[in-house]
């Protein structure tokens, strides 16, 4: 995309540090899959199975890595090609600095600090005692509560809700009409109906942490919710009061996690995926899309299915399931040869029938 | 419910091309559900099935089919009475005119293009290099952002958020909250962390599509997201990068379809289903709630439960599903009068007991 | 935290009603649970199966009810101690007034009408006819729609979008990024595309209800989508339009309520859960998380499963899914031994083997 970004396959080859294996001054302005790709685009080929469509695409250069070969354009060759993708795109990406300085229609409430470095958008609303650090950017229609803490390089998308005495590290993203800080969920039975306890604790993010559009992480009752270093998570995210996320997991959209649970570390969390509350899962699980976790999971590995269980075990479950009007003729016809065996003097041929 | 509309049941006849069978000079100021409403109502029949109902309600009127007879009150007769049920409450919505121009506090950013014909409220937010066009009507807190397009006849509620470049088409209705154009939700695995993958691409929504509250659809690494023409989105649903949506389909709340998938024309994705990514469906799919699909479906036709299977087929599984613990004691029991016949000397007759 | 809240223990156990068996000079500065307190917090103890964890707790003080004995620390004693939870919660809770009156970057428009009373932030807009009553507090970034109501007491936390005419009782909290009153979806087939039916309906919101981040409750088609007094809803639920929620309910994150369906009081509806359309539900169900309801279910209990089944049954057909592999195992041996019973001549011994 890039509002007319153009380079010639040396530049690129340069800025990735590729080799060139045909024309270097063809220009291209763009890049696409290779099913989409045309003249104008580089193309790539992060996976050998494909290479046959690789070889029928009309892209102008492809980036690959160095078992392709047999390819009808020039050949932008490196070793790691889905991370060369990466410094590609970047490449490609429009470059809009955020404008510098506080937009005059921000307002900044007396107490709050604003680094000089920082972005703040029209219309972005900033509470006493909140903190905003260098280079951080808050776009339009963010809010920072009071006492919350922006750290350096974080990036509040518009309509991001970082409500009271919230604190994000830095280099984090927090996308439009994500909301951190609501209160937890928690009540207490009283007369037939529910007491609110009241959520006094906040929310911890740490560096380098991504979260997604609309997605909304809980106060906690004490304490905070925590979401711990490099954690990436999706859109429409429910993450309760008092829970832990582990360092570098990923949390795909619509997952939930209810509350006090503990996830490790480098979990993956598949979408519309829900975690009980006082769950705790150990380094490494993979959870499958949909799927429920009702026990502590302690073992990394994969699971699958409500009630979750070791992937293996639940697609073989699936794929039972299908065969249950088969089994359950199997078992009619296993009663009726085994009632004629019973009853002397019939033949087992007949009850073999049906 | 139309502050003060008032209507005889002459003029509710004219306006819907109505036949009228009893007193025209009845007066109506709204429109109920059978078993709400009272003689200022003006009810509807839509479906035989409630014609025992209809002739016990109080209502002031009956719209009705051909087929209605033996109605308490003067008939309003009609050919098609779902169609003429959305023009009546048409005639009761409030006509609330969008106010012309620019709020004094919306702010527009140099070089953005605002039709005069369009209406944009108090602090809403227009970016450079956009496009709103005739008779767009961008609402309070609405952003519109870097190049991003709105076309003729379309409506931002308040808080709709549209990202840079995002593109939308005519009379597209975007509901609160919903953001159109976050990131695609892309990483690299490096260093036992995930490395971010630039989305660059965009959304293009077609028109008269209608996206529900708090929604989200992300922009597309490469390429557009892609809406099409005619298709209605329910509240709180997530739409992930590089997923293409056929016509004339409708998609219920808190459904999601993850990256790369495909859906073909005139689907029905029940609420809270799940798409996973790079799957394709084919025209006239129709998921019921809480469906999961893992595998292409390129056949319409219903489908159900999770993994998603022909409707048949799921519903059999529930069934046989609840039989498991007497299949269970059916087969104990055929293991032990085969245990009894097997032993020679014992009698079948004792075994077949429990 | 309490930024700085410090009470003595004397000064605890007053306001709490509390016995007080210790050093009553003791100072605290917050609240923790039993295995993060330091000698700084006080603790608890609501559950007698926590008393081990309580004895090598570091708290310098416990609140206890009447059977915990043995505490390392100073004890509160009183005789509800989830109860008196709440309350010591709310001591430490931080006391920040709402300003009163109007910020002046709000809007509010002519006709609108604001109790002196009230609390109105920056950029906070209020339409035409809206009613905003004593003690209601409105956010930044909240907007109340034309002829919209906030009762008594309420609180639109920042980016609460309450539409037109929809009505909040007293003491509602909406948290930040609810949108109650968009349009229900509601489209009738026509052409082959979809056509709008008009939803000319509302929302209700009796009092003490409270309504969490990002949740959605649409406005019904006719008359009121109502949700009764006391009830709880957390995060990204969805409620759709024409439901009635009964009365003290509790429905936890990602919930969906499908359109027309009726809830009675004392429900307990677990996180992503799902309820069909038109489905009425009696007094004091409880589901389970990922439940999902398609038929009535008029009587009380707890609920599991999709589709939603009695809970006992509901688990014992998960454990029965488990044992398919060996089920069919057992039946293809059954089969095998029958069928050497069937064949004169051969001995049984010889079919039980695997």
């Amino acid at each position: 995309m890039g509002d007319g970004a153009r380079f010639t396959l040396r530049a690129l080859a340069e800025a990735l540090g590729a080799g060139l294996e045909g024309d270097p001054d063809v220009v291209v302005s763009g890049v696409a899959p290779l099913e989409h790709a045309g003249p104008e685009h580089v193309s790539f080929l992060t996976d050998g199975r494909y290479l046959a469509a690789a070889r029928s695409s009309r892209a102008g250069a492809f980036l690959a890595g160095p078992e392709a070969h047999g390819l009808p354009a020039t050949v932008l060759r490196v070793a790691a090609p889905r991370l060369a993708l990466v410094a590609l795109l970047r490449l490609f990406e429009e470059a809009r600095p955020a404008p510098a300085g506080i937009h005059p229609a921000a307002v900044i409430a007396n107490g709050a600090f604003v680094d000089p470095a920082a972005s703040v958008g029209a219309y972005a609303v900033i509470e006493e005692g909140a903190i905003v650090r260098a280079r951080a950017r808050v776009m339009p229609f963010a809010y920072v509560g009071h006492a919350a803490e922006i750290g350096e390089d974080s990036t509040l998308h518009p309509h991001a809700v970082v409500l009271e005495r919230v604190r994000l590290g830095r280099r984090v993203i927090v996308h439009a009409g994500a909301v951190l800080g609501a209160d937890g969920f928690g009540f207490v039975p009283h007369g037939g109906g529910w007491l609110k306890i009241p959520q006094i604790g906040s929310v911890v993010i740490e560096d380098d942490v991504e979260i997604g559009a609309n997605t909304t992480i809980d106060r906690s009752t004490m304490g905070d919710t925590l979401v711990r270093r490099g954690t990436k998570i999706d859109n429409l995210v429910q993450i309760a009061h008092n829970v832990e996320v582990g360092a570098d997991s990923v949390i795909a959209a619509q997952a939930g996690i209810a509350g006090s649970s503990r996830l490790g570390r480098h979990n993956v969390v598949g979408g519309q995926s829900g975690i009980g509350d006082h769950i705790v899962l150990g380094d490494d699980v993979v959870l499958g899309g949909a799927a429920g976790v009702v026990v502590d999971l302690p073992e990394g590995g994969r699971y699958l299915g409500y009630p979750a269980r070791p992937a293996a075990e639940a697609k073989r479950v699936w794929v039972l399931e299908s065969r249950l009007p088969e089994l359950i003729r199997r078992v009619r016809k296993l009663e009726r040869r085994l009632a004629a065996l019973e009853r002397p003097g019939e033949g087992a041929g007949e009850s073999a029938s049906r």
